[in-house]
């Protein structure tokens, strides 16, 4: 007995067969004794089908006309869903994100819930009800609709978790849960039963695609404990927790719980920029002004008054970076501006790092070991990122998650 | 300058290519001094294709979660054509129905609207900006969202224009307005200049498919004066009003001002019912509980205390009608059930009717001349109807529009 949130994502909810897999899922889990709210997200490409809507009539949307228009996706999520279970025989009810008491601040598009008031969704599972909410979307203080940017379903079931004091917060999706690295790069990836919200924020932050980095952050602020597992089994997946509980369940941390990748970087580099003080403040801060996030950043050491200082962008934001940066290089007289598509960043991910200081060194090893040249490298106390060159980053992930022993027992 | 409310069909609304020729019909107005609040459904088939996608789901879906979905429609409807407003460089706020403050009863699929509390559009126009309000739609007093039934964009129209006691009501759609009879039936059918609030509620109960009933009887208590006109075309249409007003500028009504009719009827006739009080009540009670709307009822004299009953209903209720009347049947004896769909229904409308007694007869005696036999008959204040043959409707419409002289003038 105990209150249950379960989120499941778009492509769960894509079709009426899909639709009526997770409507079991739901109803199982009501009828072994649980008080159940499920948050849903838009079925499958419906987003895509809306924002190619948008293109065709305005190069320029307005965010509020965005957000409205979002927000039909969930809408239509939530009702069919709401249909499927009550053509089973239960009692259920579906609400959108502001029917269900879910306040935003003024932004759109990516706005931050500010309160959850679950008064409404708390009547209606006293009533015996199975709650349907909107994932994604709340209401801004204007009553304006408005969405909470990608993954923002995980961030509605976390949040809804917390304000409704939830016993377990299920994340659905169509893995098993989060694995020592992607199971589609490497064979032998094995499933985590346990993660710390650092680590599962780490590896959020480089490349692995399985839960919302924000949505961990508010699990982490608020304890919530989240299991990601499986629209399509009924497998125990992976429980992400507080790393107390961690260390209290398995005694000892492993040095390394995953290797990360993302292909989707893109290295600049500003050759010949004059050393003085306050060039690197220039640059970071006009690039933050125009919202291009930087990543990891390489300074080399000056020759001749001169030097190059390297960074990395996302692929999505490489014209703008490359215009602001030759408008800087040439009010700077910096010599060039070069931007290199062809590297990807590989890292790994551990807790056990807090307490052995071993962990870079052996990766170095492990990489240079096999011929891997290393281009950059930043570090966080449980994480360590390298940047590599993408033909070999393939190699590289392999090498790491066999070197760290993280492979599938035989 | 004035205040108008503009609604368009989801016929208008279906493609960009469309919905630009609507938002330019809404920035002309904008920019010819007038406040506008434009109202629209859901894009061409979309309310078709949710529908298709519930019934995927459920047999039977209940009627809340199907409004929630529904509702999405006009949703998509009012942001995007926002953003084509937006894009030709226009201020533009879109809103669901509850947000422009339109409450309704509890029901759900066919709500009532109970009250308008136009504060917010009123505060956009203040501002400046064109209002897009979503018809169709409302909340209801637990805040759940509820549709107004087939034609309720109209209705969202007419009461808002009310509520907001603007300067006119312009109902668009792919028509140049009201005809003396179908277009596509008759070729010299006219457009009407004036149409009395009545005579548009007796044309759309027998046929006529320009405007919602509901919208013109509450245009017709409010005093809001309809402007039915083409999205495609800047002619002027019809204008529904009082007949008061009609009297003044036409000095004389028509005796006709239109013929209209409905293909989608079906006579029942039940035989050899017992002649006993009571009886005609009994049927009719069940076929009302059963949700039948009857049409037009002959019963026949008794002959050896039994006689036939004949009425007509929609052809969609013809299942439900034949299962209800063969239990009575049963139950009260009577010897057989017959259902004949080859029936059809003529009918001429006009406020001229109130003072001139001839009507009738020289309907009878137009469609007899023409050797067309008139099976059952009804008559109202301003609206004479006859079932015939099927196979003779097309002949009956265009004698009668003849007849009464309604063609276009050459």
């Amino acid at each position: 007995m105990g209150l249950v949130v379960m989120k499941f994502g778009g492509s769960s909810v894509a079709d009426a067969d899909k639709m009526k897999v997770v409507a079991r899922k739901i109803t199982a889990k009501k009828n072994a004794g649980n008080k159940v709210v499920a948050v849903v997200s838009a079925p499958g490409d419906t987003t895509d089908d809306l924002l190619e809507m948008a293109e065709k009539v305005s190069a320029n949307p307005p965010a509020r006309e965005m957000d409205m228009l979002l927000a039909t996706g969930e809408q239509v999520s939530i009702s069919l869903l709401a249909m499927t279970i009550d053509a089973m025989g239960e009692k259920v009810v579906s609400m959108t994100g502001p029917q269900a008491g879910i306040t935003a601040d003024a932004d759109y598009t990516r706005a931050k819930i500010r309160k959850i008031d679950p008064k409404k969704v708390k009547a209606q599972l006293a009533k015996g009800n199975i709650v349907i909410v909107a994932g994604f979307q709340a209401a801004n203080p204007k009553g304006d609709i408005t969405t909470l940017g990608r993954g923002g379903s995980d961030l509605t079931a976390v949040a809804l978790a917390a304000a409704l004091e939830a016993d377990s917060c299920e994340i659905y999706s169509d893995v098993e849960g989060v694995y020592t690295t992607d199971p589609r790069a490497v064979k032998n990836a094995r499933k985590l039963d346990y993660l710390s919200y650092d680590e599962m924020l780490e590896m959020a932050g480089s490349g692995a695609q399985v839960l919302q980095a924000r949505s961990v952050e508010v699990a982490k602020k608020f304890g919530v404990e989240i299991h990601s597992r499986s629209t399509f089994s009924d497998n125990v997946g992976t429980i992400i927790t507080s790393e107390e509980k961690i260390r209290r369940k398995k005694m000892e941390a492993l040095l390394v719980s995953a290797v990360t990748f993302d292909k989707n970087q893109v290295k600049f580099t500003i050759i010949d920029l004059p050393d003085i003080p306050g060039v690197a403040a220039k640059i970071f801060g006009k690039l933050a002004k125009i919202g291009v996030n930087v990543d990891m950043i390489i300074q080399s050491a000056a020759v001749d008054k001169k030097n190059d200082i390297s960074f990395t962008v996302s692929k999505q934001d490489i014209k703008k970076t490359q215009l602001e940066l030759d408008k800087i290089a040439a009010e700077l007289k910096a010599s060039n501006v070069v931007a290199d598509e062809n590297v990807a960043k590989v890292s790994v991910v551990g807790i056990g790092m807090r307490s052995n200081a071993g962990v870079a060194a052996q990766m170095f090893e492990i990489l240079s070991k096999k011929g891997i040249n290393i281009e950059m490298i930043s570090t966080s106390e449980i994480k360590i990122s390298c940047i590599v060159d993408s033909t070999d980053l393939t190699k590289a992930v392999e090498y790491l998650h066999d070197g760290f022993k993280l492979a599938k027992k035989k």
